[in-house]
């Protein structure tokens, strides 16, 4: 008997339905630049972020006393001080805090994932610790890109593809789906330049012409930080 | 200005809606088998094919007299007397015929995109002469992979990205979707040789299971007719 465990990729939040039954474990991935940031704010030691999916529920929080930060397309939602730019949460007064974030694509991925048995947060930035902690779960994992406006991206589908060429090599997972063995190809041909080989795609263009470039070198930059952002009870804490 | 036309790759039929407004032209893609199926029988002279999403469609045109056939899970439906077999049209008595079919992905899509100014019918069969039809219409294109089951699959990205690979090189074409792009990377690691590239692909594992081989050499044999299917008044004739 094959003992085996899968790990798989889901390349939209919009597809999990067809994938969410057989996984213990999903990975969101939001390279640009959600899941990135939260893994920086959490080296960053920040206490927990309240994931939410609309602009106004991070709104009615920042009423409440919280800090709060929304992104849409890119750019930070007038009236909020902060967005999903990791180099926010290096901010000193982030430390020990709790803070409530809405982007784009990342936090409707968690709200989409969060009944799964476990949610954990992927980014390259804490690429080989996820991915030796994933090794010793023995639990099936799913792969989930946040992808852009419901569209397949290739920065955060090539980040599914390291987390899944690492746990195949490692010889106690396999891949089934043909995604995930695109994502592996993927992540092969990309692997060696990043940056070269997401200049063409079409999240690079759009936050380059907003004069992001710095985030995004930051954010394909691999294994700056031992973090796992976890969810529990609604709230991403570090494990 | 830039006078160049889209050529832009969607993977499954769930996610044309987030594409469909900007093109003209649709390709719809079922490498295994149906796309490959209808591009056969067009080259041995079928008249023309009634694509019909339910196999209660395809059935109560059985019983009108039709020559009618439907596959679900890549078998023949029982009831009928074939499915989507390229193999199946290379009978005589197709010759003439107006048939009527109902598959498990292929057909889904066409109805998907039934609305679209132009739908054309693309397969590794017919990509040279589909190819060189594209290049001469001056309008944008989506290629519309039928997936499995509302699920990504590798043959139909290949096949879109070797659509989308050549008109580029015209140099009248650009892709700007990461979809696209994603494409375009994965037919160029496939090229060489699809039959090796796909043996891990989850369908071609479900056709070989079911005894389908020579079905799939078939279907990844590029360049074996000058036809190009095209949907008119809801049926499929030759252009």
């Amino acid at each position: 008997m094959d003992t085996r465990k899968h790990v798989e990729v889901c390349f939209t939040p919009g597809e999990y339905a067809y994938y969410k039954n057989e996984f213990e474990i999903v990975v969101v991935i939001d390279v640009l630049r959600a899941t990135s940031a939260i893994c920086a704010a959490f080296d960053n030691g920040i206490n927990s972020i309240i994931p939410v999916p609309t602009v106004e529920e991070a709104w009615d929080y920042k009423q409440k006393g919280f800090l709060a930060g929304a992104e849409r397309k890119g750019q930070i939602v007038e009236g909020f001080d902060f967005g999903n730019s990791p180099y926010s949460y290096m901010n000193p007064e982030f430390k020990g805090k709790d803070v409530v974030l809405s982007t784009t694509n990342g936090t409707k991925s968690i709200d989409v994932a969060k009944d799964a048995e476990i949610v954990v947060i992927g980014s390259f930035l804490n690429l080989d610790y996820l991915v030796n902690w994933l090794k010793n779960q023995d639990k099936n994992i799913l792969c989930l890109c946040s992808g852009w406006q419901d569209k397949f991206n290739l920065e955060d589908t090539i980040c599914a593809g390291a987390i899944c060429d690492a746990l195949i090599n490692s010889g106690n997972f396999i891949s089934d789906e043909d995604s995930s063995i695109a994502a592996k190809y993927l992540y092969q041909s990309a692997k060696d330049n990043y940056f070269g080989y997401l200049k063409s795609s079409s999240h690079r263009r759009r936050l380059k012409n907003l004069n992001l470039n710095e985030d995004i070198k930051y954010c394909l930059t691999p294994n700056q930080t031992n973090v796992i952002p976890i969810l529990k009870d609604g709230k991403l804490v570090k494990l």
